[in-house]
Order: structure tokens, then sequence, then C-alpha cells
């Protein structure tokens, strides 16, 4: 299915080629399977929400106007339910979802479409305000719904739903239907798209994708003559902004504000950008396509040395839920959506894929097991929409939000782990994840099944063996080193590597491999203080503690004080201890504290120093004791 | 006029007995008159502006609907011009506000109403949105205005309008009136209408005031009833919320979540606070009400203990305008309105006035030299709405807001500075305020010329020069030593003052006074270094520059790199110089920097430092070297 051009090193293994046995994820997994879902589904099947909207019955006056983008909610719900049905056996969940799909069908039009605030909010309407109404990102998520549901269960009844819907998009949206030219506000269904054709072989649905992205911040400016054609402002109601900086900064924030392959710096709405790069990727390798390979490497080089907070969030200005200038990475006042990070996992792994290189991984990483997980609480009921670096105590996770979107992407992209542990090349398994379980790849040199025991991220130990379908096996077993492990410790049965290849942050073993071959690798977990770039205000005369891909903060409920008061000397040891009970490590350090004198706001003396005991815990694992004070960058000595 | 139970010790001199001749206030006060009331007076005579909207043209369908508090703009520009007029003979100033006054006449109604927008786009609706339309908010600015205008030419017919514009709000507002418990949702009026009271005398104006005060947060809840009876969302277009903990929030936004006479923490909207606070204190005073005394000083001690900036700004949370928790003041991301420490410098006066204590005027200097003065350009003709404490060098001033209610607030202020520099008592001459000119005291021994020769804030040097009207006067003479003056010299006539008394934050000198004794005072204008509580986040590990009462700030234009990245060590000496020309003074220190290494945006290698020149300039003059990023609180060491 893949066209001969592709590009592309590697690509993940199925779901189904998975399994997961692991300390850190399979408690995580498996709440998302039994309580999130559960906790979502219920939300959204409260009276006027997502489920009754589906049915088509609300009327002009009627209260709960279906919402512009509803059915995405459903749609990720639906994957991520999905996700989960590949490899675990729940009847239930199984029910659930079938049911969902019924309504989508029930709301989908006979020729195809499918949208219910189009269909009965503003009827007659359909794809006049690309810009704001959501209505192909509505799409695209349905489309990856379809795919998730198909490649799960091998049912195929939302995959044809959402392809006969493609394929009416694809008649309005081709060269010379009546959207030529357009494309969404939010992107979202160009990696659908590449999605649904790899899913079905049909080259026009990688078509279309590559259309919309090619045809995105041309001239004339599509959204402009939307406009011109509709002569309303667009649902933001907004008219589009007459001053030259005003527009362009307009545009950015779709990222329509010049075409997709000149841009070379991450602007605008967060979420859209990472769904759009991540489809630019897709295309760079499905065609070949040396620009939009450029283009994202560029943009990929700009968003981590300037744009990206040391969780792996990112968009720092909430006024747009999206990017602020280089360096403008505010603590308690920025916004880092869950989403943003989920979209980041995203981009990362397509990123390496095509290219081989294991420093993708390492970001990867650092948004997954810190600005995504910091996206539920502990008991996987409570969302976090921004994830800010401090607070100041009066900050909370919510069951629901009006715009509900990182809900169930957070649910999605747990569920689909899986296929960011492994990926494969023509003769290469891959390992990109450190999570105990198994993967079975399908090798030019046979079929061969890998098995990774490690107590990561609590401890820096993993134990590979390898186990060839037949007594042994030819092939590369590249396992991927973490950029902060400095002198990674490994043996192969036993036996040292004194210098092992490492090639694009991987961990390169060609040989002829048995049943039983065992490779084992000490990544080394120190605990690593790190700074940031001087540009960045918000951690100037500060340090940040990592241990692994973990990045800790310090919370009030262990301190008793306020912890921007905490400063951390430079040359004390700092201790990680794993709770015998979670596995979740903590950071022990002795520190000093700024005291109170009296209750002036302002004077004239400096304030005096205690010593005190500092404790810092996993940002993934802040706001889950109660409202307390925090922070991520602590004053440094 | 004032009523037997009157309580305070001094009231302020009239603007017409005070001249002012001095280096600093000299020019900014011609800046205002000159320059900022015409570029004001050109904005607001723009086609469909406040101008326009008095022609009360407007018909349902035009273009530019009339704003629900126009008003109050062209109310607060008319009494800047007045406070002008009182002591500048301008005939174009003097022309353009009678042509301004002409308007207003027109626009009233037969009965003495008011309101453009309630005339020409809500007809019929009068006094039914209390809670958002801002109806007496306007009349209270327009109340000031006349009486202002009134006491600086003797002209009374703005008084005239505005006398039977109170005379109508009266009878609607009395307590068998249609509006009886009701009052305003953005206070303004309450203190407005002491002033017409002790411009006319007539008391019914003060019991007015009384009455929306005392109503104020009673129950049952006015903004409830006036919701079920209209029935609709206000202005706002909110209906009240439900949940308990909103509900809260939202009548702390105005105010009105418990009786005015009850109220200890300062909350919600910044303006709205400083108004009521204000007219609470006038009422205090004028029927020696204890109980308002007393929540006033509980509210002071509040705001100044726990919400305000160094600056004197206050509000540190955008989404209200107004106050967050105790000891939260963000420096980038805050507020600080200027319209909120012009209400300070305000209510800071009529405490002081009230209870003859300096502190007060200690805050109210705090909130003039710094979060007013920051307001404006140093060429008075652009605005800034929020005075921000830090800024990564996006933030300038702008010509004009949509809701321009800062512009001419501050002309308004600085032109009525004469008012602020002395108070008298019954027998006492008080200086207040550091301004070189002349008061002239009307005192029970006498009128009394006080001659002040000083070049504060530049230095700290003070002659105060005595002319009593006959050959000599018996009354006292208390001078304001500021709480950061530590060891004041003071002679009379050339003789040393060994053990002054110093009296509530006064040096206080009664004797029998001769023409041309002299008082000379040096403050000891050390440049301080000042911490915050340790509470105060934004602050933590840093300290700022203050010298006299002007708080410092650094700028990037001074620097080569990021001010964020400038540390001063404990134990370097800081020098000031004044600019020979401007007479501004800057700070000048050696001091550290960050050196960046690489463009990795997180390292694990601390940054380098180097040796810098650290160069601080006044808050208020920042922002005037075109884009920069700028702090006031440094690192400390």
């Amino acid at each position: 299915m893949t066209p001969d051009a592709a590009m592309r090193t590697r690509e993940p293994l199925p779901l189904t080629a998975v399994t997961i046995d692991d300390r850190f994820w399979t408690p995580r997994r498996e709440l998302i399977r039994t309580r999130t879902l559960r906790q979502q589904e219920r939300q959204m099947r409260r009276p006027g929400q997502q489920f009754d909207a589906l049915t088509l019955t609300w009327r002009p006056g009627d209260p709960h106007e279906p919402h512009i983008f509803w059915e995405s909610d459903v749609a990720k719900w639906i994957e991520a339910a999905s996700h989960c049905l590949a490899t675990a056996d729940d009847p239930d969940l199984d029910r659930a979802v079938d049911e969902a799909i019924e309504l989508l069908a029930g709301a989908q039009q006979d020729d195809g479409y499918l949208n219910v605030y189009f269909t009965v909010v503003k009827p007659g309407q359909r794809f006049t305000d690309l810009r704001d109404a959501h209505e192909l990102y509505c799409a695209g998520h349905l489309i990856e719904a379809g795919v998730a549901h198909f490649e799960a269960t091998g049912k195929t009844r939302l995959l044809d739903i959402v392809r006969r819907y493609a394929d009416l998009i694809d008649t309005v949206f081709s060269p010379d239907g009546p959207c030529a030219g357009g494309y969404d506000g939010h992107q979202e269904i160009e990696l659908a798209l590449v999605k649904l054709y790899r899913a079905t072989g049909e080259r026009r649905y990688l078509d279309l994708s590559r259309r919309l992205i090619e045809w995105r911040g041309q001239q004339p400016y599509y959204f402009e003559l939307e406009f011109q054609r509709r002569g309303t402002p667009g649902y933001f109601g907004t008219t589009l902004p007459r001053r030259p900086e005003a527009t362009r900064r307009f545009r950015e924030y779709n990222q329509s504000h010049q075409p997709v392959a000149d841009q070379a710096e991450v602007v605008g709405h967060s979420v859209r950008a990472m769904y759009m790069y991540s489809a630019m990727t897709d295309l760079a390798d499905e065609y070949g396509d040396d620009r939009l390979l450029q283009a994202v490497q560029r943009l990929w080089a700009n968003l981590t040395t300037k744009k990206l907070y040391i969780t792996g969030g990112m968009g720092s200005d909430p006024s747009i839920e999206g990017f602020g200038p280089a360096y403008d990475l505010p603590d308690a006042h920025g916004y880092a959506e869950t989403c943003a990070s989920i979209g980041l996992v995203q981009w990362a792994q397509r990123m390496s894929n095509l290219t081989g290189h294991g420093h993708y991984i390492d970001t990867l990483e650092r948004a997954l097991y810190n600005g995504v997980l910091s996206g539920a609480s502990a008991d996987g009921t409570h969302y976090f929409y921004g994830n800010p670096l401090a607070s100041g105590g009066t900050v909370a996770r919510q069951e629901w939000f009006d715009c509900a979107c990182c809900p169930p992407n957070l649910a999605r992209l747990i569920s689909e782990l899986g296929r960011y542990v492994y990926a494969q090349g023509p003769n290469e398994a891959v390992i990109n994840l450190y999570v105990a379980g198994t993967g079975r790849f399908t090798l030019t040199g046979g079929e061969v099944t890998l098995r990774q025991d490690t107590r990561y991220p609590r401890e820096g130990h993993l134990a590979v063996t390898v186990t060839p379908a037949g007594d042994e096996a030819e092939f590369t077993l590249a396992i991927r080193i973490p950029g902060w492990s400095r002198q990674p410790a490994i043996t192969v049965n036993g036996e040292p590597v004194h210098q092992p290849i490492l090639r694009d942050g991987y961990l390169t073993l060609s040989r002829r491999w048995r049943a039983g071959d065992l490779v084992e690798i000490d990544l080394g977990l120190e605990v690593r203080r790190t700074w940031a770039h001087p540009a960045v205000a918000s951690a100037a005369g500060k340090v940040a503690l990592e241990r692994g891909p973990v990045v800790f903060c310090l919370e009030g409920v262990d301190h008793d004080g306020a912890v921007h008061n905490l400063a951390l000397p430079r040359d004390v040891p700092i201790r990680a201890v794993p709770d015998e009970r979670t596995g979740v490590v903590t950071l022990h350090a002795d520190a000093t504290a700024d005291t109170t004198a009296g209750d002036q706001l302002y004077v004239s003396h400096s304030p005096g120093r205690r010593s005190t005991a500092l404790t810092a815990v996993p940002y993934f694992s802040w706001a889950n004791r109660g409202l307390s004070d925090m922070t991520v960058w602590i004053r440094d000595g």
C-alpha cells in the first residue's frame, strides 16, 4: 500500500502485535479502560450532551444547542475504546462502542455527510465556515475512530460510515469542487486521511490530504474568499481583522499565514500546529517530499530549542491556546494544553520513524511522562486542560469541560501506547520506549518476538529477551539510548559490550539471534539538575530536577511553607526514594527556605533563611493531594 | 456646610489656593494641559465616538452604537480640563469645555435624565440594569465634573445640569422610590454625591450617598430582584451564576457580597473598590460613623499588607480587573490598572485627612510616583491600562482604548495635584507632598502662605518659607516625614532641631511664625533595597530598588541581555545619577549576568556568570524607548 517514493525507515507495530505488562503503565491503562472511559461516557450521555445531539432531535429554541465539535469527543472516545478492545476482552465496552457507532450511523445523511451542527442547527450551510466551524476537524476524528475500530475489532461498520463521508469530502474538496482551495481552520483531517489511506489502500484519500496541506496558506487567501462569499462573520463572531499585523496574527493562529512547506517558526494554536506537522511528516514520507521534510525538521528545531516547556508542554499563551514568542515560557500563567503534548507525541513518533533518529523519542518521552500524564488525576476521572509549571495553590483538575477535547484525547493516547513502544524496519526490530511486555516483529529475517523486562522509569535497568519464530534469525536490534544516559552499561548474554555501536541515538546490535538471547542495559538513572536557556525568564536563577524521563516538582503539601521560598544549594546530594506500594519515586535533599518576619508587605531587611527538607514529586503526580502550591523551577543555590 | 458630627481633622486646600512651580511636576502638568487633553479631545471627537453620541442622533441599525459609559470619559475630560482652568489661563481649553458642556445640556432630558445609552439605544429601560450598565457610575462622573467646573471657573452651567440629574436620581432612589434598595454595579456616584453636597450644601445629596452605601450587599439581594423583574440577562450577557461559590465570586466582583460596613477583605474589581472605600471614608467623616471608619481601616490594612504591588498598583487578576488572593501579585501577568492606583491616591488622601496620619500619604506617594505616572508616555499621548511589573518586551502604551477610562482619569488626577499637596486643620498648616510652589491657608490664627522650594524627588532637601498675612501668626506647621526617611535633618531659621516632635508621621512645629521664617529638612534620599514578604511568589529571591518615593526597574534597552538574567550582589554600592537635562535619576551598580552557551533549551550545566553594569530607571519612565523587556524585581545576590 505504500507508494514507491515512501521515505520512512520504520513503522510502528500494530497494537495487536504488542502486549504490555508493566508496573508503571498497566495500572494506568487499566484505569483508562475500566474507569476513565466509563466516566467520559457518562458525561457524554447526560441529557442534551454529545450522545443526545447525535439523535438529531434538537430543534431551534430547544436548550443545549449542539456544539460545533461534539462529534470529535465521541470519535476520540470510540478510538480510545477501540485501542482497548485491540488487546482486552471487554464485552461491555465493545457494546457501548457499537451503540455509539449506531448513533453516528443514524446521524449520517444520505449523501454521507455527518455533522450534527450543520444538520440541525445550521442546515444548508455546510462547508461555508471552514475557518471557525471545525467541520473537517470533526470529520478527521471520525475517520481516525473508524480506522482504529476496524484495526482493533475487524468490524467495518464505522469504517464504512467514515469512508462514505470521506468520499463526499473528497468530491467537495476536489480541484474542481465547490470548496477547491479550501481547508479547515483546525487541522486534523489531514493526518486522519493518511491513516484512512493506509487502512484501505485508497490513494485518493492520501491525495486529498496532500491537497488540503498544499492549499493551506496560498493566495488568494481562502478564508477571505469564504468570508466574502458568506457575507457574515464566522462562528467565533469576528470578521477578519483589517490591520496588517492583526491579520498576520489571525492567520498564524491556524497556521495559514504562509504556504505550509515554507513555514519555519511554530506559531498559533498549538494543537492545530501539532496535528498539521504530523500530517506534513506523513506526507513527506508517503510522497518522498523533501521540501515538506525540511519544513518539519525546521519546525521541530524551532519548537524544541525555543518554545517547549521542560515538561513537554507547549503553547504558552492562553489567549490563543498557542505559541508565544521564542523563550516565552511563563510558569504559573502559561497554558500547555494536554492535547498539544499528545499531538507532540504523535508528531515525534512520525519524525523518528521517518528519519530513524532516536532524539525525537527523547522529546516524545518528555511529553508523555510529564505534560501528557499530568492531564489526568491519579484516579482517572479529573482532567487538566492547561498544565502550568507553577501554581499558587488554586488549580485543580476538573471533571469535564464545555470544550472537552483533552479527556478523551488523553484516553486514546494511553490506550494506544503499544504503537509507540516499538517500530520495525525491513530487517530491524526497534525498541523506542522501555515498557515491560512483548512486541512481535515481522522482519525479512523472519518473525521475532522481543520481551522487555524493566521497572522503568523507577529503575534504569532493561532486559530484552529475543525469541525468533524459528531457532534463530539474523536481524538488527536497535534499542534507543536516551540522550541523558551518559554511560549505559550493556551486556549481551552476560558479556559486557565494551564498544557498543551507538547510531542516531540507538544501540545497534546486528547479529544472528538465537532464542533466549538476552540483552541487558543499565541506563544509569541519576537525578539530574537541569537549567533552562538564560532567555527563559520564568527559569532564570532556577533549576529543575529530572530523573530518567520524569520531571519533578515541589508541592506545598510536602513543605511547611510556600514552595517558591525553597532554594536548593548546588552542592547537596539528592536522594531518589521509591514508594514501595506505588513505585513512584520522590526526591529528597537538604535545602533552605525564606523565613517570614512580621506581616509587612515590603521591608528594608532581607528575608532570613532556615534549613529545611526538600521533597520533589513527579510532575505528572501533582495536584492529587488537595489544593497546594507547586513549582517545577526551583531556586538554584 | 459640614454637619456637626464630622470627624475629619483636616481638609484639602482648594486648587485656587495652590500654585505649583516644580521642576518635576510643572512640565508634566503642562503636558497634560497642552497636549494630553487635546489628544483625548481628538479621540472623543472622531465620528461615531463620545461627542457624536451626545447629539442623540444615533438610531438602531446605525454603526457605532453608543457605549454604556461614554459619558464618563467626557466627564473626566471636562473635570481634568476644569482643574487646569483653576490656575491656568487657557481660552481655547475653556471654549472646548463649554462646547462639551453644551453637548451634555442638549442630551439632558426634560426630567433631568442624562444618559445616551438609555435614551437612544435602550429607551424605556432606565435603571433596570444597575448591576451591569454603569448608569449611576456615569452620573457620578458627570457630577464630579460639574463640581470641578464650578469650583474652577465659577460657572454654574454644568453644576445646574448635574444637580437636576442628581435630583431625579434622589427621587428614583428614595426609600419609597421605584429603585429603593438599589445601587450601581460600579461605585462612583457615592463619592461624587459627597462632593456635590460639599459644593452646594444640599444635605439630601449626602443622604442619598449614604443610602446607596448602606443598601449595598443587604438581603434580599437587589441585583437578584432586579434580574427577576427584568427577566433578561444584564448588559454583560450573563445571568447570575447559580452555584454558591460562583455567586459569591460574582457578588464580590462589585463588592456587594455583604453589607459594606462588614467588609474586611479587599476583593473584586479594583477600581470599584477604591471608589467605594473613598466614599465610605467620606461618609464615616461626615456622619461620624465609627463602624464605617473601622471598616475602611480594616480594608486599608488588608490592601497594604496583602494585595498592593510595590508600585502602588493593585488588582492582580486580569480576568476580573481586580484582586486575587492575598499575596498573589504576579509581575508580568498581573494587571494593576492605572485607574485603580488613581483611586488609591484619592482614598489615601481621605484616610489621611480623616485620621491625621501621615502613613497614608506614604502609600499615596507610592501610587502617585509609580503606578499612576507609568500610565502615560513621556510625551503624554499614549497610555497603559494595565501596569505590569515585568515584561518580556511585547508591551507598549496605546493611543486609546475601546474602554478609555484610564487616559482622562490620569489627566484629571495630575491636573488636580494641587489638592493633594497641602491640607489644613483648624489652626494647622499641613504639607503632605514635596512640590515646589505655594499654598495659601486660612487658619484660626490668620491667613498664611507657605512656600516650598525643593527638587524632590531628585533630591531630598526641602525649604519651607512661612509668610503670614500679617507680621506673624501662631499656628502648627505639620510637615510629613516619609516612613523611609530614617534620620531627617531639620533646621528652623538655620538652627538644628535636635529633638523634633514627630507625631503620626508629621514633623510638628507649633510656634508664633514670622514672615520669612525658614524650615529646612533633609530627608536623606538613600537608595533602598526592598524585599517583599516571602509569601509573594513573583518576588521570591529578588530585591527591588527604591529611592524616595520612586520605585526603579531594569529595562532591556540599557543592558545587552535579558533583564531577568541580571543579579545584584548584596554588598555592591548603588550610585544615583541625575540626568542634568530631565532631572530624572538613574541608578547604577556592578552586577552579574547569566551567559548563554549554545542554543539548547535545557542543559545539564549551570549557566555561566559574567560581570556587567546594571542600570535602573524609574518605573514611571519605562517603555518610553521602544519595546524592551523590563523587571521591577531583580535577582538578589
